[in-house]
C-alpha cells in the first residue's frame, strides 16, 4: 500500500504467504493430533515447518513452540510464574511491549515483586538491569528492538551482566526472556549469541499472516497454564493452525533470504527521511536503532492530530507509541521509562518502513510532515 | 475428502471461507488497533463481523470476544479465577474437553477445590451437578455436545438446577460456562434459553479456518491474565486476526443457513450406519445425541488398531476419545467419568460426519468396520 508507514504495527502479508495458506488449508485439512493417515500427513508437515523455522534461527526444533502470536508467546513465559511455589521477583525493562508490562498487575496481586527498569532514550542499560536484581529474581524480560522508537538493545551484554550477578551471588538461574517481535526478518537475530533463555515472535510483523507466531524456549521449567490437549509439547494447547504456520514459514524464508538487501534499502529510506526532516526533532537515535522505525516529534502538534492530518493526506503512521489505541496509558508508561519530555512524547509519531516502501512515498511523507511542522511553529 | 470421518477433530475449510480469508488479508491488511484510515477500515470490518456473529447467535456484539479458538476461550474463563482473592470451588462435568479438565491441576495447586462430576454414558445429570455445589462454588463448566460420544447435555435444566441451589442457599452467583464447540453450526444453539453466562466456540469445527474462535461472555467480572494491548475489551490481547475472523463468519453463515438440511442429511447417515452396524456395540445413545458423532466399539480390537486398519483402507476415524493423541490419559479420564467398561472404552472408535459426507462412503466404512468385527469375534 502506497503511503503505508505503519509496518511496526503490522505488515501487508506477502502473496507467497497467502498462496501457502490456501494450499495448506486445502491439502492438509486434518488435525495434526489425529493418528490416521491424514492426521499423520498434517503432523509430518508440522514437524517439517518446525525444522525449517529452527534452521532459519540456527537452533533446534524442540525449542520452537508455535503460538497465536508474540502476545501468547510472552504469556506462556509470564504465566509460567503462577505455578511457582515461591513468590519472588520479576524484572522488566520499562519499555517492554504492553503484553509484558501488563503482567505487573496480576503478578503483584499474586505476591510477586515486579521491578520496571527505566531505559532513558529507549536504551536498555545492562548495568541498570543488573542493579535491579536481587537473590529473589527469577525472570528478566528485555526486548530486542523497541516497538516505540526502534532502539536495539545490546542483549548479549545484558545477559552477560545478569549471568555475572547470578554467579557472584550463587543465585538460582534467572530466566531471561526477549521479545524479539520487531527484529525478526528485519535485522540479524542470533539467538545463541544473544544468550537468552526464550524469545517471542509474530508472523504479521514480517509479512506473514496475523494470528500466528512462535516461542523459542530452551528451558524445561516453563509450564503452560492448562497444559491443554498436550499439543506443542504441552506448552500450547489448541488444534495447530497448520495453514498459518506454513504461511509464516514461507514469509520468514522470504524475508530471511532478502534480509541484507531489504536492510540496505530501508536504511536508505531512513537516511533519506532523516535528511529531509533535519529541522524536526528526531527521537530515534541514529546509532543503535533499527532502520525500520523512525520516531520523530512535530512540536506543538499532538500525536493524534498529526496522525489524522497525515491519514487524510493518504499516509498511515502511528500516533506515538502503542500498537493499540485501546491502551494509550500503557504507551505512556513506556514513554515515561524512556524519560522523554512530555512535550516531545505527546507530539511524537512513529514512521515504520517495509522492504517495499518506495523512495517516492518517503519524499511525499517528508513533505507532508514538513508542512504540518511549518504550520505549527 | 472421501473417507474422512473425523469431523469432530476438525472439518475441511469451505471454499467460501478460504476466499474470504484471502480477500480480507489483501484488502484489510492494517491493524484494527491503528487509528489511521487503514486501521479504521479494518476496525469497521471487525465491528461488522462481531455484529454478524452476535446476530447469528441472537445475542449482543458486546458479549463476543474473538480468540484463537475454543481452547483460548476456555482459558479466559478458567484463568480469570486466578485473580480471585478467595480460593473457592470449581465444578466440572467429568467429561469436559481436556482444555477444561487440565485446569484441575493448576487450580488445585493454587488452593481451589475442583470437583469433577461423573456423567454415566456421557449424560451430564442436572441433579448430580447441583449436588456437587457448596457455598464456595464459583464456577461450573458443563459442555453442550460431548466430543467423545456426542451426547447433548440438557444445559437449560442444569442451569436451572444450579440457580435453584444458589437461590435456596443465598449464595453468590455461580458462573456457568458451556463449551459448545461441537454444537455450533450442527445443532441449534440458543444461548438465551441455555441460560449460561459464557460459552466457547472454534471455527475449525464448522468448516472455518483453524486458529480462530470466540468466547461468548455476559459477565463483567471475567478478567484476562494480562489484559495485554487492550484489544477485545481487555479480555484478549494480541493483534486481531481479521482475515481468519472474517473467514469464520463466512463459514458460520454458511452452516447456519443450511443447518436444518445438513442436520437431516447427517441424521440420515447416522441412521444408515446404525442399521448397518446393528451387530456391533454402539456407545452413543440414539436419543439425546448429536447425529454428527457416532461412537462404537469393535470388541477385542484396541482402538488404535481399528483406527490403523481403517486408515490403511482409506478411512479416517478417531481412535477412542481424544482430539489429541498427545494426551491419551485425559481421554481416559473422561471415559472413566462416563463409567464405560474398560473393554468397551479401549476398543471404541469415533465416527464423525459432515454435511458433505456421502451415503456411499458411509456404506463403504460400515463394510470395513464389519470386516474387522467379524475377523476378531
Amino acid at each position: 500500500m502506497t503511503g503505508y508507514f505503519d509496518n511496526a504495527a503490522t505488515t501487508v502479508p506477502s502473496q507467497a504467504a497467502l498462496d501457502t495458506y490456501r494450499e495448506v488449508a486445502q491439502m492438509y485439512p486434518a488435525n495434526p493430533s489425529s493418528s490416521h493417515r491424514e492426521g499423520k500427513r498434517a503432523k509430518a508437515l508440522l514437524d517439517e515447518l518446525r525444522e525449517r523455522t529452527a534452521a532459519l534461527l540456527k537452533t533446534q526444533a524442540q525449542y520452537i513452540t508455535f503460538t497465536s502470536g508474540a502476545t501468547e508467546a510472552n504469556n506462556i513465559i509470564l504465566s509460567s510464574l503462577i505455578w511457582r511455589p515461591q513468590r519472588a521477583q520479576a524484572v522488566f525493562s520499562g519499555i517492554e511491549h504492553s503484553s509484558i508490562l501488563n503482567w505487573s498487575q496480576l503478578l503483584t496481586h499474586l505476591g510477586w515483586t515486579v521491578t520496571a527498569v527505566d531505559a532513558p532514550g529507549g536504551v536498555i542499560d545492562a548495568s541498570s538491569i543488573a542493579s535491579a536484581l536481587t537473590d529473589k529474581s527469577r525472570l528478566v524480560c528485555t526486548m530486542l528492538v523497541n516497538n516505540t522508537v526502534g532502539t536495539v538493545a545490546d542483549i548479549a551484554s545484558i545477559t552477560k551482566a545478569i549471568r555475572d550477578v547470578e554467579r557472584q551471588g550463587s543465585m538460582p538461574p534467572i530466566h531471561i526472556h526477549c521479545d524479539a517481535t520487531q527484529a525478526l526478518g528485519k535485522i540479524a537475530v542470533d539467538l545463541t549469541s544473544l544468550g537468552v533463555d526464550s524469545a517471542s515472535f509474530s508472523a504479521h510483523k514480517f509479512h506473514g499472516p496475523k494470528g500466528v507466531g512462535f516461542l523459542y524456549n530452551t528451558k524445561a521449567n516453563i509450564a503452560s497454564l492448562s497444559r491443554g490437549g498436550g499439543q506443542e509439547r504441552g506448552l500450547r494447547a489448541g488444534t495447530e493452525n497448520l495453514a498459518s504456520i506454513a504461511a509464516m514459514v514461507t514469509a520468514l524464508e522470504e524475508v530471511s533470504a532478502n534480509l541484507a538487501a531489504n536492510l540496505a534499502h530501508v536504511t536508505d529510506l531512513n537516511n533519506l527521511m532523516r535528511t529531509h526532516l533535519a529541522s524536526v526533532p528526531i527521537i530515534t537515535p541514529k546509532e543503535g536503532s533499527s532502520p525500520y522505525i523512525l520516531t520523530i516529534s512535530i512540536p506543538n502538534v499532538p500525536s493524534q492530530v498529526s496522525e489524522r492530518i497525515l491519514s487524510d493526506a493518504g499516509f498511515c503512521v502511528s500516533a506515538g507509541s502503542a500498537c493499540s489505541h485501546n491502551e494509550r496509558q500503557k504507551g505512556a508508561k513506556a514513554q515515561g521509562a524512556m524519560r522523554l519530555s512530555p512535550d516531545i512524547a505527546e507530539s511524537s509519531i512513529r514512521i515504520s518502513f517495509a522492504h517495499d516502501t518506495t523512495h517516492a512515498s518517503c519524499e511525499a511523507l517528508a513533505a507532508a510532515i514538513l508542512a504540518i511542522y511549518r504550520n505549527h511553529r
